[in-house]
């Protein structure tokens, strides 16, 4: 079996390196629009050669590991692959993906999203040990193909990874809660020092607590930004959720209500019980 | 010499197994008003010996390593000390600490803040590489006496810490933007998700992201909930500041403004040039 791999950066770089570990393909073909991104995922050995699209198309399975938009864009490209072939996107939204699919091939498409990723973008961020042992979300299995669902599960195993299944409108709402809004939080932090007047002198005393906090704000803005516009409505939602509680949290300091404040602070630890 | 050490949790207890190791006293005391960490605190060899507040004002260097608002109320009953006594506090809010200290022993008096936790507490979870090579804060060093300032500043250069000086209320503005709203915004993260209906569903997907951006909601309340009442004015102008920076970009969210927040994002990245 052949596979090929479009968008050679951290999800797709890091797929390429634990794929070639499991030996379940005989060759693994990328592709980057991005020259210089090509030329590094293949002096790194992410993938074993570069190729063009009309040849990823041939392939058996074939990997959408670029931004969710450029996803969007691809899909109408790809009509006209072998009625066998699996595609399988790994972007971070699924219901805009899913319903977007040409009806042609809809039944080849397996909506993927694997729940890992670092604060890096791009070839050199990628690692084989990403993928395994982390969470993979499957969506609106039913409109998959049984060949192609079996071909993706067999991958996912293959790759250590822990599968979980719903539909991608549930899938949307809780990415929302558990990685959109807390990059949209990340990037408010980091936003929030730098527009003081000396963010150097705050800087200096940063230690452990703050660099978890501004781990993610060094993220794509390019990815994250996509990912926003994809699942507009679902993080316009959880916003709110994360605004009524800093509201709140922000009442109780003003009014100087501290025992409310550390019942608020007690349900948080509270989180650790089921988590 | 001999130092004495009131509060052994994180800090306090890893102060203690650090100082152990700098050989510079001869016997290390401590006292916790809470008998099962005292006990905790003396069979993990935090301190060599418990002992009673009349016995720790006895020695040549005090640590006050308690939740601030117990450092408050510690102060009146730290008068009659020896001339030659260092006291140092190492809470994590410094005005109002610094400016209620008895003048009688104002020049005793040392106002320190480690930049570095974990969100574990108590005697357990002390380890004595927690303030090695972070950065110390020493605070008002004007209104403190030129014999208990090297004194300090001896004992932090052995424990190889990086020692910045400020005002107290320069202190206090800081460390709201770089600590107390850090901790605020994930205790909200963490009851954002708590508030939902299906909690569990949610955190079955979370990954790196979710999981760094919560673990700080798992420290005690009670001390974050002391440190947001002694630094309250600080922390609501960070409050501020912060849902500002939500607000803004929840409206390019809502107003599909999708350059504004790319470049948004973009400028959250640039703290990694500074930092």
């Amino acid at each position: 079996m052949q596979a090929g791999i479009i968008g050679l950066g951290l999800i797709g770089g890091s797929l390429g390196l634990a794929l070639k570990e499991t030996g379940m393909f005989k060759r693994i073909i990328g592709l980057d629009n991005n020259p210089l991104h090509l030329q590094q995922a293949l002096s790194l050995g992410l993938v074993d050669e570069g190729a063009e699209l009309e040849e990823i198309k041939l392939c058996d399975v074939i990997f959408l590991a670029t931004p969710v938009e450029a996803i969007l864009q691809l899909l109408p490209s790809l009509v006209g692959i072998a009625p066998h072939c699996t595609i399988i996107d790994l972007g971070s939204t699924k219901h805009l993906i899913s319903k977007s699919v040409p009806l042609e091939i809809r039944k080849n498409f397996v909506c993927a999203h694997p729940m890992s990723g670092t604060e890096n973008f791009g070839p050199k961020a990628a690692f084989k040990e990403l993928l395994p042992h982390h969470i993979l979300v499957l969506t609106d299995l039913e409109q998959s193909g049984e060949l192609q669902v079996a071909m993706a599960k067999e991958i996912f195993v293959a790759l250590k990874m822990n599968i979980i299944k719903m539909d991608s409108k549930s899938h949307d709402n809780h990415a929302a809660f558990i990685s959109h809004l807390p990059h949209i939080i990340s990037y408010a932090l980091a936003n929030t020092v730098l527009s003081q007047q000396n963010p150097n002198d705050i800087l200096a005393l940063a230690g452990g607590g703050f660099k978890s906090m501004v781990r993610i704000a060094k993220s794509s803005s390019r990815m994250w930004c996509d990912i926003s516009k994809q699942n507009r409505e679902e993080l316009l939602k959880s916003l709110d959720f994360f605004q009524k509680e800093i509201h709140f949290a922000q009442t109780l300091i003003q009014e100087e209500k501290w025992d409310e404040l550390e019942k608020w602070m007690a349900k948080a630890n509270s989180l650790y019980e089921i988590f």
